[in-house]
């Protein structure tokens, strides 16, 4: 589906023009033109392929999806493959992804499956002709800018979620919902990862060592997108880090309390064995038990037994097992 | 097992020739032969060898079979081995191997235990006249492509199956059906890396850096090949990961359901304990125990034993362990 | 907030100037601008990167705050973020920022969220003129320097922290303890890293290879900077290390006290259930069992009781079980 | 104890010399001298260093023996150390050494701690004129292969030597034999490692790069022994790693079993635990039971315990546990 | 305090001299000096910086102590820091410092907190006067290699009593004493780890590559040393590597134990729960119980329960419980 089609001169809004045209202005010096689609039919990819000259190869890739994110050239254009990360239902993170073709005076955008528009980026750019006279550069620049800015609340929601796990890591009984929130925490980071890293390592050839034409004029831009992305990574392989010890640390959790009840029990357990075992041995049938026929045979040997279990519960309770 | 022996000009199909004929084709410029030999005899390679004039130590590795994936260069030539990973019988994948080697007007390819055919790769290429007049090279890629596509469905499938084990992870009494499944899950894995792995490393010199004279002309299908090793590496990877993390999780599970079961059973215990200490101490032989000749003591007794069974049990349904 | 803002020339401090005057003294050749900022507001800022011509995305990051530390160059002007760590409410750790510009002949260092002053810096440094002179880069290295130093108590800190629990690791019952203070010990060395690692990394580039121009003279003072950097990398990862060790020891030793504890209840029950045993058998109601009419029938059972109960007391103590 | 110390023309065998005349015979153009020492003592050891040339420091080395395996470079002479690893009693690695001089026009082995003999390389290579003739470049190929297949049967051994394990591993009650025989299996895996690992390091610089003189005509062959090198490493590396699942994968199993055996003793516990209460509630010496005077009181009562067993029997097999 | 201060010609020595003599001969040509300082004091440092004229960054880490080991170029001269590290009480590693200074024709070392002496080294140097001639490079591989070849009876060590270790890692019982020794042993190896690794990295500039002035013409030794660091390297990564093992396979084995001990235990309980069960059902009060007033009742009923224990003694014997 079409978006946008507009050519620009001198950074500034020239006109909307028709697809059939978009050749006819790339070819004429000084102009630029920037299209946007989303969801691409076939039909609409190889109308653009034709018009912009755009390699077999990219376009395939586009047609296809499920790239992983990269920056490719070929001759003169830039194929930019990036992952657009959103949260979806509950716990949920759906990836869609942004391509753009990056030529030495055109920018195609192709969106699919993503819900987020980056009709912003256009707006803002037309209000700073300054900026966007610099042409498919700077464009490319604040595309990619846009698609990275939206994974930082991605993080941050994360690095909250496992904030939450931590505070009920130590908790009573918290171990099942933990390990299971800890397992979906690190499928989603993994999620975010695969459209960060290869995104960071591809990103790394637009603004050091032999630059493409098309981002020779704006490598600090261009490390400065570098730079969030090395932030983002870091971030995530910290979190997968905590994550890895906090299932350890949850085991051990589990191990400790299971630890804990059973001597818990056990004490129970030997109190009540206790008076089991008096209770049987003064209930044997012998003729000849003297005790039997006390007076106060019965309330001593409550007694002796209240005793004894008041011996060991108190004795369970120093150990610290009651 | 000769295949295809055919020779080609300006992309079309000349002739099925005779295995003898090769090298003086081979001689002629403008012409380009392309062999597809499978489940190669030592006669077959050693007429191949001779008729090409292919390097001993190639020849030596296509008929020894068991080497790891690799493109090596023999002077001109290049030397590509590939491993085929197909599904066999339950739960158990077959490796076989793709030897290529590649001239400047000639390609073989040797196919060992495997079962996929090859011929859908010279028919498209014989409908594309335009495309196998790049010659060798081309034939090289498309071979490549076409035994790299057969990993995305293996691939699919792991996944699939990895995602049936999560279903199962954090469900009751699954445990031992998953690490079982888990364990078999990373063997494959791992011999499906082993057929990537290398490959994409090797495959790196294709296009990257100083390139074989064969690949010149086509650096960005080499490219393209690849990015999907690069892809279905990395997603092997997070398998791999996932899997490891699954197992820690799987046994923090069952840990998890030892402990609540040994809460369950102990709660029990604790009732039946408490009954038959009661019973034991009524059942003392002593003379002088008053209630015993109480009118209603026995039932007092039932009552008093079923209140204390019923408070334990009140309360350890409270604290989640009935 | 202005903190200083001062022109030096030979090394000497001329006087202290007006913040609209900087641009005027830079331009002057042989002098040198040195201006500190704490928690600076966006107009203070604005000032900045008017007067001392500074890069929008450096003055971007220094405005917005939680950048990883790095060392950038725009142009001429070198833009080095840092963070400072120190010790808050118990047990944790706060990050500040410390972003410094270096130029030909200017400093500017922005201190943000951070209560260290730097001051001492200065007055150091104005105590010492011959190195004073060397203008911007010792400027630099002092900065660096200082906040490397305040890097090592830290350390220290942590190191003392961790050896108090290695000594409790071996000790019944602190498992607990131990494992909710190596969890915390482990946020806080990442905490540490996360200002260590890409710093030492950044600071590579001052003084190998390519050295930026500000640098040039002072290669051997940055190498400084660091080894120490590098130092401190080091220790944390053994640290990182060690508490991965320390974790699985002490999931160990939970283990291991469980079973130790399993043993010695289970001797103890044993005990007990033996005497409810032969309790219950001398208990039941047969007319003919003799033994029940002997003289010291009674004080044989128990006799009998006691000797089988203190044979096995003698065994379990003989294996260790109590 | 010298094995064999012969002098080669043009590929062919001149004549065995004396281990005096080597020097003289290196010296004439043209001529190629192999010699072959066995646990060489001290005094043979100097007499090579004389006749050779060869340079203290290698030679120290090959007197000591237990370096790391290793290719050195000094001047025009290649210095080779290899790891031969042989099974000696049952389960158990030896590790023995071959240290090769090579250099322009000769070739020294001496095999240290060895028992496989490398008199096959010369018989092969004095088969085989026309690759002799290539000299000391070829000899040292010879010598490398033969060392390095020798792994081969070794790698194939511990393999199915796992794969024995793993057909344990899911089994009840294998466990404690699984994990002895899995450290075993590490730790010689570990030994090989160390034979594999280093020289595959350094005999990456007998074909890429810069390359010896003495290995310039044959670098495709050292790139073949390399091959080995990387395929026998990727083994070990697969088998070291699997190694660690299944000690995680029978730890859990452990884990299973216990919960297992846990469950079905507890089910066992609890049928007796019931009849046990029952008969101390039966067996309580209240005046009042009106049942225990009824005509069938004791069959109703057996009757109701074991109808209450057979429920409770009933559950636990229909949940798995009996 | 200074231990020696030589000045040498031709490899011979000259004269002993004072300190305060040192410049003038160091400036003599065809002269070398070699200093050796123990616990330097800060005016026997301040005298050899000015004597020597080393630089102050150098003079201050040889001062203050406790850096990592490094190799760092100061003009023409080299400063070397290496840890020595040496057995102290029982268990415990002492971990000291030798900082060597070698320049053109001077070497100074300074050892800090070691007690081995360095002594020998100067001995065997002067025996050796053609390797004392080559100046200031031998010396400093002369200390290098004496300092580097004590760390292998400590590796030995190491490695011996991890042996001691794995003999009892299958032995019931000694899981508890095994884990503390592999906690220390992994502390040690660290300790080693730290002395060795940075040396190793940094030592490799003085052979590969561009080699400082002082090193060119002993490239040989340096290698050699690099290669001794390299093996030791290695030991320490194999013996950090099986001691993880170690562990987890620890931690199984207290698994394994413990699931064994509960099993025989389970076994013992079950017997002893048969005949309380019986003894509560034959203790029952119920006035119609045929079987009490048989004359062989009791003998039966003893009969009936042995048996039934017999039985099940005999089944789980067969299991392996008991």
């Amino acid at each position: 589906m079409l978006i946008n089609c507009v050519v620009y001169q001198e950074g500034k809004k020239l006109a909307d023009i028709d697809v059939e045209d978009i050749g006819r202005h790339v070819a004429r010096p000084g102009c630029f033109v920037w299209v946007a689609l989303r969801d691409a039919s076939n039909e609409e990819l190889d109308t653009m392929q034709r018009e912009f000259g755009l390699h077999e190869l990219a376009v395939e890739d586009a047609r296809h999806g499920h790239q992983r994110p990269k920056v490719e050239e070929f001759g003169d254009t830039l194929f930019v493959v990036m992952h657009s990360v959103e949260r979806g239902a509950i716990d949920e993170l759906r990836v869609g992804e942004v391509n753009v073709f990056a030529g030495r005076n055109f920018v195609l955008s192709v969106r699919n499956r993503s819900q987020h528009s980056l009709l912003g980026v256009r707006e803002r750019a037309e209000r700073e002709p300054e900026l966007l006279r610099q042409g498919a550069g700077f464009v490319l620049y604040a595309l990619m800018d846009a698609v990275v800015d939206r994974y930082f609340p991605l993080i941050d929601a994360l690095e909250r979620e496992l904030e939450g796990v931590e505070e009920e890591i130590f908790v009573h009984g918290a171990a099942r919902a933990n390990i299971e929130q800890l397992y979906g925490l690190k499928q989603r980071i993994m999620t975010v990862k695969h459209a960060v890293t290869p995104l960071m390592e591809s990103a790394a050839k637009l603004w050091s060592g032999r630059v493409p034409a098309v981002c020779e004029g704006n490598r600090e831009y261009f490390r400065d997108v570098y730079d969030h992305l090395m932030r983002i990574n870091g971030t995530l392989d910290t979190l997968r880090d905590t994550i890895g010890t906090a299932i350890q640390v949850n085991l051990s959790m589990v191990t400790i309390e299971e630890s804990e009840t059973t001597k818990r029990l056990a004490a129970w357990a030997g109190l009540f064995a206790v008076a089991t075992a008096f209770g049987g041995i003064w209930g044997m049938n012998f003729e000849v038990m003297p005790e039997l026929k006390w007076q106060y045979g019965y309330p001593m040997a409550l007694g002796f037994v209240a005793l004894t279990c008041g011996l060991l519960f108190w004795r369970f309770r120093r150990v610290g097992w009651l």
